[in-house]
């Protein structure tokens, strides 16, 4: 019994943590990076400060979006960036209007800036979340917020905005439009994607992250592609040594691994249909489509006891406090085995 | 002819630049140090997020310091914490008060959070700097400041504040007393280990960086020792990321190598030294004697012809503007046959 025990937490069985909580990329460096960056490593200058304008990176970021260099800043990770947006353009009382639910930072940045924080819902049915855009437009009209900071794919629903509604907003939108596409290569097409060769509205930042689709949360590196008039104030309240020597050298050289970042998308977007699927046949389970990489969960089980039932069986997972009836998590989406395991305690669960 | 330009280029003859305007060390990455994080960057899972309480990397600042490490917070940097300090503690119309001149990120600061920026100025004599004591309790007393963020050895004149002054100070001052301890390895005793075993007076928060001493300005590594109730409020405006993985990992390595430092430390002081006397044999030149990597230079040269001169020998210096007559200058120490440039510069300008 004792030598299975060990045989099965060597394949990676139950007792081993599955953190589904984070959203972070199953996938670790493919072999070839990872020799990129030790040679990085034997060569760096660590002794000198990195390039205060990071322009290797911002050109190989140029490359990859089509985004002129000149459009484009960088920051330590997402986080940074929407620390920046906040530092340039929130000030007491500022209005700023998030979807509800949205990213949990949105609201302690608010506070952290004593703004006052408008939330827009999303509809969260029995089968489907929707976003109304008539009613947005209707709110905005209304409540004329100073920055719209907008997550697509929305963080926790995985519900994404449409992309032609979010361009037409945003060019007659009058103030700063935040597009926070963290999540946006889980969906069919990225928001960022459908500015290339054409200018930007004066207003509107599009924040991206190397987190997620690209899996480096660990190196933390965030960018934003924005317009002149955007680029200007974040780079006023930007420190000129914000991103590290390393970081900016392994994310131009991650950058080069596009085919393998984009397999990897394709592979985590196939999982999840498959695992949303499946979970949706297990009856008192509900998982909501996503265009990202977690999907949004609803079970009748009582919150405390799921969630010891789940860390029990190694498995951690983010709770999501909405205002609909039900146990609402947030799964995030890993390998084949991974899933395989929750839907395992799902079963097990009837 | 030309022979002898690829010669003297490879043996790191006059062409080559010579950076001394960053106050960055010359000292590169020991070996075992280098293959240390090599071995790292063959393991870390660079795909899941960093610790969010920085435990092991804070758990080795406490080994070094002997401060317990729920005293100490980790930055992106020494720059990232001074923002921390400023989004902390300062609101619009807030008074906060340094000395004159200083490290110029403070400025900038003050701009950016629309803060009151009360100067009390050092004197700079004709052979050296000093600071009165009496005249600054007069002045704290008058003006009131909510904050007083004093660089010590401060940056640019390489002047040290008493330790015992600043202690009495601290303990005495009812606002948040920020001490900027980013050169303090290089004079005789850092103010952080005046506090080593006692505790911190409520409003001190004291700045460290792995920027200067230790070698590492292109990690991006800073942090503070503070008192509990700074820390509180510092950790309340910290993102949860905000060092990296590697980062984290990579500090927490560096910090085994303290004799490395200190010996590097030394040989810096030893320069610095020499250097000074040096200069200040050289008639129409004056150097100031310093605590820190670098040195306050002043002399009669027009500014821009000095720069130019310098330039065109391949040598990059800081310009500093003083109230005082003359053109002032801010010379990083580095290794002597780099100070032998600078010298030969000087004096053939003679």
């Amino acid at each position: 019994m004792q030598k299975q025990g060990v045989f099965t937490e060597r394949i990676g069985g139950k007792s081993e943590p599955l953190f589904l909580d984070k959203n972070e990329n199953p996938f670790r460096l493919p072999p070839s990076l990872r020799e990129e960056i030790r040679q990085l490593v034997s060569t760096v200058d660590l002794n000198r400060y990195p390039d205060p304008k990071a322009e290797k990176v911002r050109r190989a970021l140029s490359d990859l979006t089509g985004v002129p260099h000149s459009n484009l800043i960088v920051g330590n990770g997402g986080d940074e960036i929407l620390s920046m947006v906040f530092t340039a353009f929130v000030k007491k009382g500022s209005k700023i209007l998030t979807l509800s639910p949205c990213f949990s930072q949105y609201e302690e940045l608010c506070m952290r800036h004593d703004a006052n924080w408008l939330r827009f819902p999303l509809e969260i049915g029995e089968n489907r979340v929707t976003f109304d855009e008539s009613l947005f437009e209707e709110t905005i009209a209304r409540q004329t917020p100073d920055v719209v900071l907008l997550d697509t794919p929305n963080n926790p629903t995985g519900k994404s905005l449409p992309n032609d509604f979010l361009a037409r907003f945003a060019r007659n939108f009058p103030g700063v439009i935040v597009v926070d596409e963290a999540y946006g290569e889980f969906a069919p097409q990225t928001f960022l994607e459908t500015f290339k060769g054409s200018e930007f509205p004066k207003g509107l930042c599009i924040l991206k992250t190397l987190s997620k689709a690209w899996g480096m949360a660990g190196l933390r590196f965030g960018y934003a592609a924005c317009s002149e008039w955007v680029w200007k104030k974040l780079e006023s309240v930007r420190d000129i040594y914000n991103v590290g020597l390393l970081s900016q050298e392994i994310a131009a050289i991650v950058l080069q691994y596009r085919e393998w970042m984009e397999s990897r998308v394709l592979s985590i977007r196939y999982m999840r249909d498959e695992f949303i699927r499946a979970l949706n046949r297990v009856p008192g389970w509900r998982a909501y489509e996503s265009a990202s990489n977690f999907a949004l969960v609803r079970t009748g089980l009582p919150g405390a006891l799921l969630l010891e039932g789940l860390a029990g069986s190694g498995i951690y997972v983010k709770p999501v406090e909405l205002a609909e009836p039900g146990t609402w998590i947030r799964v995030t989406i890993g390998k084949e085995e991974e899933m395989g395991r929750f839907l395992d305690f799902a079963q097990k669960r009837l």
